[in-house]
């Protein structure tokens, strides 16, 4: 089984953003907020929605995407935060309903409520809603609620323990993913991606957040930013701060995703990360949607990549498309052995 | 010859640092302030400071460090817009005297008395001082002098514009190096150097810089952040946004270091930039001062993970340590034809 462990729902039907234009002009004029939340989506409609990605994993060879609401779509400083738990609410029930329609492609991963400055607490009740109401497996937690600006504390800082609490509880991973950028020094998927993946690496290596929290995963996607390209800084960094070698430190509870949209980057991470810590993922359909003119395949076609790499053996690979997902993912784990899907024997 | 281009001052005499305490004291109390940049080092401590330096270039076979003040001593949020240019003058001609001393080992290149909101406009006398009376063959220019908080335009902006006009007259580069980061969300060599260099590069993709200054060169530290890593993300958004392909848009302008501290990191560099693109630097003595326990070797003696590419040609080993610093620094260029070292014939 090939798990995507993820893909965003980037091609949502128009009535979600006719919402969300509404909600933001009743910030203005409340006259104009959205008279209901129910949407008005049908059933077919949203089947369609998702025809692009059915198309790519069946193309491209994968079984099972782990979806959550678009990450810039997320943009929590936008609004108010009642605004944004509507916000959320709505786009974490579309993400349920694409799953119970097509449970065989698509398992959810939610949005939280986060609001630059204020306690991710607030999330609790939406995260335990997702997870226990509507089966999500995972969360994504954005470590820059202020879009751009860094105005919260570190991912380390005690602002953000309640939510991790409530995630060892539930036992579902956090992947740190950023939204949206307000700053216009940062483009989103090119700049503030990528920069909220080396942050956060860098923010837990100069932590102990584990140990606090030795069963807390958090995800890093986007091949964790710059980190594996300058992994003997961070190793030399970890070293001159006195803290433990990397593996013993960071990377029993921290992974990076495959989404590196070229082969040369696909080698180099498989090369210094252990495929015990790497989890497939393509993001698509995403932040990168052309043909690669070298090579003519779609640069997120982040599978073909791996494919390529002779030095793999069966084991990692089973680990990478799979294993490590239903480790670091235990919900999605048992629900695919309901399924009757059981795990291999590592 | 082995050229070196990015040493930071990073071993001042005391002296430096105390007369740093008296300006910054001096803005609550002014009868603290310095009374004099006089800051009474004699050539022999200057000589002594720089030791390390000397013997890490013996050590490790480079020949001449291109070499400007401590990063992120630059520190242009702190205090004063005219207290940061006393800084960049005393900084600066405490560089041009180790450049003097020892012309052998070390060309200057200088800082900048930006100052966060201000126009950059503002730092051309300075910048003019360095390179017709110190010498110097280029600058440092940070992209954000708000020290993290990312305050001032792109610097594809007709902010900077004023600067890119001086710099393209002295015909001298810019690297694009931020400073320390008073945001506690980013380490300043683990996260805001490296999101410094991926922001720059990103900037430069969506704008068109180099329309307006064909002659502008930047180089862009740290083996150019995230960038190398995620090429085919950059050749991708570049070929969303209908941008030339790389080499035509930006590769004309923009060149990469070597600050990789491990080999993996060096061999994907080489891999996926053109070895035109590329220019040898170690930043030594820096961000990472140990010992890698993998390799008994220092992260940052990158030379070693150069000499270790065997598909490397002469040709562009020969471009990486010394031909692209004589031309993207045609002042250096000038100076060692002038002592006698005449550029090979490429």
């Amino acid at each position: 089984m090939i798990i995507d462990i993820h893909g965003h729902y980037t091609t949502e039907p128009q009535a979600l953003q006719l919402f969300r234009d509404k909600q933001l002009a009743g910030l203005a004029d409340p006259a104009r907020k959205p008279g209901s939340t129910d949407l008005g989506i049908s059933d077919a409609v949203l089947v369609k929605s998702v025809e692009p990605q059915l198309k790519f994993q069946k193309e491209r060879g994968s079984d099972l995407t782990i979806f959550s609401p678009r990450a810039s779509g997320m943009a929590h400083h936008v609004g108010t935060e009642a605004i944004g738990l509507q916000w959320a609410t709505v786009s974490n029930d579309l993400i349920h309903r694409i799953c119970a329609l097509l449970p065989e492609n698509f398992v959810g991963v939610g949005q939280l409520p986060q609001f630059p400055g204020v306690s991710p607490k607030n999330c609790i009740p939406e995260l335990e809603r997702i997870v226990t109401k509507l089966g999500f497996v995972g969360v994504n937690l954005n470590p820059d609620p202020s879009g751009g600006w860094w105005k919260d504390p570190p991912l380390t800082d005690k602002f953000w323990y309640p939510i991790y609490e409530k995630l060892c509880e539930l036992e579902v991973p956090a992947m740190i993913h950023v939204s949206s950028s307000c700053n216009p020094n940062f483009h989103a998927t090119g700049a503030h991606y990528i920069n909220g993946d080396t942050t956060a690496f860098m923010q837990l290596l100069q932590g102990n957040l584990f140990k606090d929290f030795p069963n807390l995963k958090f995800v890093i996607p986007h091949g964790g930013g710059a980190v594996p390209f300058h992994w003997g800084r961070y190793r030399g960094l970890a070293q001159d701060m006195k803290k433990p070698l990397l593996a013993d430190h960071l990377m029993k509870n921290v992974f990076f995703d495959t989404c590196v949209y070229h082969l040369p980057g696909i080698e180099l991470l498989t090369k210094v990360i252990s495929p015990d810590n790497i989890l497939f993922a393509s993001e698509m359909v995403g932040a990168v949607k052309g043909i690669d003119p070298e090579t003519g395949h779609y640069f997120d076609d982040t599978k073909r990549y791996l494919d390529q790499l002779k030095d793999l053996s069966a084991e990692s690979r089973h680990k990478i498309f799979e294993g490590n997902a239903r480790r670091v993912y235990p919900r999605l784990d048992t629900l695919l052995k309901k399924r009757g899907h059981p795990a291999k024997k590592a």
